[in-house]
């Protein structure tokens, strides 16, 4: 666990009574704190909040609870924001700007405020650094598990610690922030570094997976650096430091793929072969959306037919017939025409594990990119047309 | 019914025995024939050669299959289309370029060319003008019902008719042709007019529907006007003819979503007072085509948050704060907020119809646009995990 950081979770009835639904993550010392937030035009209040706050070399804290998105509740939800910040900033002894929201939940109703309020106190009192579960429990809405990923990077005879925490299983795109996520490190490092290093690693986990193509309003990345390791980061140190952070990022980002609304399948979409890799990214999102090779994956069909509609509709110029296609190892597909029933038999084996690989080759560059999704279950269909009742 | 057209359909075992899956359209005189065809890179081998064809002023018929759609399947499958164009044109006596191909189902699969060559002597020897409700049958994939619209014209004391034939349930999207559909119509009319009068119509029908924003590889509408009425076309009557077209390609555009695989519901998304049209296409799409959405259409579920949240992601500017939403005629959000619990009663109301419309009031400006979309039920993803099998 990196060091200097206090957890607590309890439950203010905002989901259903005795569940956890309201989290505090505490900095002993001052953090110095970066955040990458959806691209939604449709902001939550929190989002807003969060982004006038960041870059900050001060922060304490962050306040998140689930149950309620706080999103399109006008200058009122901004109000219920700033009320809370400001009594967990009392309670905590801190300035109300050192503190950041984060609400995840159902859009369009206002925070239980009462209710809410009368759990601070609790809350902070029972700050302590072995609540990370709790924590991560708080943040969950159709999570089915929480979500918790750590690194650390041995220096000399010391160590700098990264802890990672994120929710997420439905509303999750491409081409935004993410989910919620909190990445909370020991390390001493100045805020334009962690900024570009919180950039990099989003962009290559977060931004790389997608369960059903809706882009929330709550998306958030916090990221906190409070230095309690009191060792500072060499430029060697850094480039390992980056490595960890992409690698704690991509373990929380396959997480919520895996806990995608109604997954039964979690699956790798690789672009080989591209000329480059914006055109390869495109050709694995659009593949990676398709509800129709969604749901063959659903049904283990290896229906590859839909994988070449799907590529032919990205707006990406190929040639089909130089194309191959890959369930993990078996080549179902050779230069855009099908190696028949056997190999189909094959790639239905492969179709029927939990996790598995679809490799598409185009061999028109060297460019490749990976996009990470999962099936569309009736799972899905039942947990967002139940979402609410 | 048109003049001088014949039709007849029967089951070459290409689906399951006994179902009819082959179709002929014949024009008893060359037609001025033009075409729409689907934008996706990958196109299969009937596209391939109906562009190739057209526009033209000899058409002479449409040979159309179901439970095959000859994509992906190289130039043997361009071979087997004209092999069996071919044999149809030999048997009906007109030239093989005078004829049209259409194909519809499984992607990668070669047609069974035996036994389609077997059943065509039957296929041309049957051929009538009552036998339009077979070939709409014979073209029918997912489809639960055969799709025919009719149009008439009234010209002093004669008329101009117009037939429009189509299938379509899945792998329907935006930005494309359509699925397949025929209009047929023996008005005279010039080939350049008759495409100018396509195009638009189906811009405004069936490239405003969506059931899962997938695009087909096969997507092809054909119009044959074969002149039989003998009736020159004013421009005046021509203004009108346009306008029974274009309601004509509406009428069987709303079919086709409201045959969407698995729907329930049938709703029209109408996007008011945006800045131009094209943006408020865009939003109405994303609208349409968010999985959120039409899983709360599913289950009536006015879930307001997730219309605002697709709109905010559609990459057109706007004030959330501005926006009203109704139901029909009930207002549910009003400047972006909610209107409160008896709004959200009198919405479920209207949710619990078969079709209903969403109207988007922006305030920006005074262009509207209109998208016409289903629900996404488990039906529908029952229908396309087990396509195959």
């Amino acid at each position: 666990m990196p060091k200097g950081f206090l957890f607590n979770a309890v439950s203010a009835g905002i989901k259903a009574p005795g569940r956890l639904d309201l989290g505090l993550i505490f900095s002993e010392r001052p953090s110095v704190a970066v955040g990458t937030f959806t691209t939604n035009l449709v902001k939550a209040a929190p989002v807003l909040i969060g982004q006038s706050r960041l870059p900050s070399s001060s922060v304490r804290g962050i306040l998140v609870n689930s149950g309620c998105a706080n999103a399109c509740t006008g200058s009122l939800g901004l109000e219920d924001a700033e009320r809370l910040l400001k009594e967990a900033a009392r309670l905590l002894a801190v300035e109300e700007k050192e503190l950041l929201p984060a609400s995840t939940g159902v859009i369009g109703e206002r925070l239980p405020l009462g209710k809410m309020l009368s759990v601070l106190p609790e809350l902070v009192s029972g700050l302590s650094a072995d609540k990370v579960e709790p924590l991560a429990q708080a943040i969950m809405t159709t999570d089915t598990f929480p979500k918790v990923a750590e690194r650390v990077l041995p220096l000399g005879s010391s160590e700098v610690r990264l802890l990672g925490i994120a929710k997420g299983a439905g509303m999750i795109a491409p081409h935004m922030a993410t989910m919620l996520a909190f990445i909370l490190t020991d390390a001493q490092i100045p805020a334009p570094v962690w900024q570009d290093l919180l950039r990099e690693a989003v962009n290559l986990s977060f931004n790389r997976i997608t369960v059903d193509g809706d882009m929330s309003t709550n998306d958030t990345v916090y990221a906190l650096a409070n230095g309690a390791s009191g060792l500072p980061l060499g430029s060697q140190d850094l480039a390992q430091f980056s490595r960890l952070l992409k690698e704690l990022c991509q373990e929380l980002a396959y997480l919520i793929v895996k806990d995608g609304e109604g997954a039964t399948k979690t699956v790798r979409i690789r672009v080989c072969g591209a000329e480059d890799e914006e055109k390869a990214l495109t050709m694995a999102r659009t593949v990676a959306n398709s509800l129709l090779v969604k749901t063959a994956f659903f049904g283990e069909d290896p229906n590859w037919g839909r994988i070449l509609a799907a590529l032919g509709r990205s707006g990406v110029e190929f040639d089909p017939y130089q194309v191959d296609l890959f369930f993990d190892e078996v080549c179902l597909v050779k230069n855009g025409l099908s190696r028949g029933k056997e190999a189909e038999a094959k790639a239905y084996e492969i179709m029927k594990k939990r996790e598995f690989t679809l490799t598409i080759l185009l061999k028109r560059g060297n460019a490749d990119a990976e996009v990470w999704t999962s099936d569309l279950s009736y799972e899905y269909v039942k947990i967002n047309a139940e979402y609410r009742t």
